[in-house]
């Protein structure tokens, strides 16, 4: 089995996604130091990374490949994205031209470009890494876009796996607050690949913080391809009764995209949102608590719940690493 | 054959330039994973990058070596690069200890520092990368300096030689608009490459752009030497008529070095210079648009000139990794 | 003989710290280019960096592995290290999930820490270092904390036998004039160090700038290990009268230590401790200017002295490289 991209959990038909856990789980097992020798990744980040810029190198060297960093706006050129623009302000060049230019260096291409937060239809129809990917022949990886993580949700897919969580279990993708309206990448992502796993998905949010139809609409054809369940809700107490997974996350209103003050406004009464202990009380007593992190400690989760054995955010991190070298394996070797 | 420094292209004999255009074809030809094994290059960017740092650390994992990565001011110290000053200011480091301290580090060292851009003299002259050179005793390669761009010249000519242009026709330097007062290294290496090379170059820049005469003195000597012809002009007709290349290039006016109200007086009735598919209309069918990236759309060059066939600035930044690992091999094996 | 950490040169016994200087001297004698084949060293900066940056890079290479850099705050997300606070501020990450996390991609990691400076106790006693380091399970390495260098002091110690120096001469770590209130952590490990290596240590500091007692106290019990001496004083020509060795070397105030107010005013009559050739009037005739870099040249340093054959800054430096890659051996291989 090899894959040329890998941008999108829906992409990938579930046995592609089998071999690519079972192939992690092997490269784990038995460690292949040399599999990707001469191999260059070109990783290129357009907004902040820890986990990401550390894993995709990480990777890269266990197998025995090499890559490099580039950062626009840091020590390299700002980029500009949009098309048919002039060309005077701040950004010296051109997606155009800067992408397939770095493509031709390595062998294969990580991208992370966020959500830019101002008009909701074009950051849910991924617009802007869509039009970054049509640049490059060479194979890529979504280091998360707008509206999707696909190694974080590969990384979870594999954390519920090894603590030997069974699909059809309830799964409860719960907002919690932050100080700032942050992308739904993550959120669409992972309620759709708690979907597609066959989950009892509960999205767990409150007025005014809806995922957009266009992203439920997936997560719901996830649910139906694999048997699972998919409800939306914003009472708290249902939702995490009987949970067994609650993977919370912060997100900005969508009510309110890309007006941070509607959606401060919104959030201002929201702080008892924050997860701790006392939310899992009516949860299964095994019930774990996942996160893709960074987290802000006592603010979207308290100090104590992460502190605690519910939390599995460590696992799910280090997971990152296992299953992205068996992307790279897969898309260059 | 072997180099112990790759500073400039007048530096090399003819023969020695022909060298590194073979090495570069016959490694693209039939690579050497483990040339360089064993082996470093410290890089040192004084000033952002894109094509230079990840060439650069490309080309050195395709040989087997390894490289780092120095951004002083970011992540490192600012550096003083002047003598005798007390240094009560924000450079916490002097290039005195810094280089030296570098280059006992690698193997092999790059350094890039564009022009200050105030006195045209002392760039002219690369009297701060030559004081730079000097302090290190380990190969060296300048990855762009106030007047020079060596790395760029050699792709350059490769690309003319994939591109099966005759020497002895016409290669236009043309300059082209740009918001800010850019260096002359990329317009002074690319006239003295084409003259070198045997071209008849024309050097076409409005009033106030001339190149400065020490600039031209070393086109004029390297055409006398390859049998080529040097004129310059600012008749865009007469300059464009017949051309087999036209090579696009912003800089600053030279009238107002340093003086950037004069230079944007100047430079604000100039937008015409815009290079379009119209500009070519005398020009040999098959005359190329050449740029070094990177480029401003619809400022520098129109968008439809650079996505038509007649670009050829993806060839020539991929040949950067390509002749790059030539040098990088003649440096280090 | 293996470690599993390298924090501080006093958690070595002796015989440890001869090993490592042995096996520094054996690998640039008889390199072993695959020693750490497959080892990755991930780094972390919390503040600017050079020599640790650059040489702890190129010393995995040379040994075989690789290495990625993490820079909080820049191209990664700050990171908060305080105990219970809500994290509603700039800070995305705590260092509770982002150390682990990062140790959990690599084999060894290093981070530097440099001191808050806002509270002498804390500092003196490296309490967020060492909070930092409880962490992390996997080796570690101080790449240099609020109160300690051990890398830089091993490199210093290698240094001297370099340049056989014996144990019992005299050793002056001279206070040097600085534009900011720079931190203990090299004055204490140079300090510490020297007096560990039996030396004839003088502390030469003008009034309110001695260093803290439990420092003090640290170097009178490694002078007591060793046989050595140490006093303090603020007689600059009784302290540099038969000196082998001055160490020169920045640091604020103590007296006023987190007042940048107070230390500027201490300071501001204190630029005529500069040291420059004069100041060896009394010395012994071979004696080294010795320097843990950057140096301000004409501030803390005459410019003529340290390019003069006194100062060994640069031997220093190179050897940062030489140790580490013993340290780095120790700990991974």
């Amino acid at each position: 089995m090899s894959l040329s991209r890998f941008l999108d959990l829906a992409d990938l038909a579930p046995e592609e996604i089998r071999d690519l856990l079972a192939l992690a789980e092997r490269l784990q097992q038995h460690p292949e130091p040399q599999a990707l020798a001469g191999k260059i990744l070109g990783l290129i980040f357009l907004n902040p990374s820890l986990r990401t810029l550390a894993s995709m190198q990480a990777g890269m060297a266990r197998l025995g490949g090499s890559s490099f960093v580039i950062t626009p706006g840091q020590g390299t050129w700002a980029l500009e994205t949009r098309s048919g623009v002039a060309m005077d302000g701040d950004a010296a060049e051109h997606i155009r031209e800067g992408l397939p230019v770095l493509a031709s260096y390595c062998d294969a291409l990580g991208i992370r470009a966020f959500a830019a937060g101002r008009d909701l239809a074009m950051d849910v129809a991924d617009t802007s890494f869509k039009a970054m990917a049509e640049l490059i022949q060479k194979p890529l990886i979504n280091l998360e876009s707008a509206i999707n993580h696909p190694c974080q949700s590969l990384a979870d897919w594999k954390t519920l796996d090894d603590l030997r969580i069974a699909p059809r279990t309830k799964f409860v993708l719960s907002w919690v607050p932050h100080p700032r309206a942050l992308p739904l990448a993550v959120p669409a992502a992972t309620a759709h690949m708690a979907a597609l796993r066959g989950h009892d998905v509960v999205v767990l949010r409150p007025d005014g913080f809806a995922l957009p139809s266009p992203v439920m609409d997936r997560v719901h054809a996830a649910a139906k391809l694999s048997g699972g369940s998919v409800t939306e809700t914003d009472d708290r107490v249902a939702a995490l009764k009987g949970a067994h997974i609650v993977y919370a996350k912060e997100w900005g209103s969508t009510r309110h995209y890309g007006d941070a003050d509607g959606d401060g406004a919104l959030r201002r009464h929201l702080s008892d949102w924050q997860l701790n202990e006392q939310s899992f009380a009516n949860a299964t007593p095994n019930c774990k608590l996942m996160h893709c992190l960074p987290v802000r400690r006592n603010v979207a989760v308290a100090e104590a719940l992460l502190d605690s054995p519910r939390s599995v955010v460590l696992h799910e991190a280090h997971n990152r690493l296992v299953v992205q070298m068996a992307v790279l394996y897969r898309l260059l070797k």
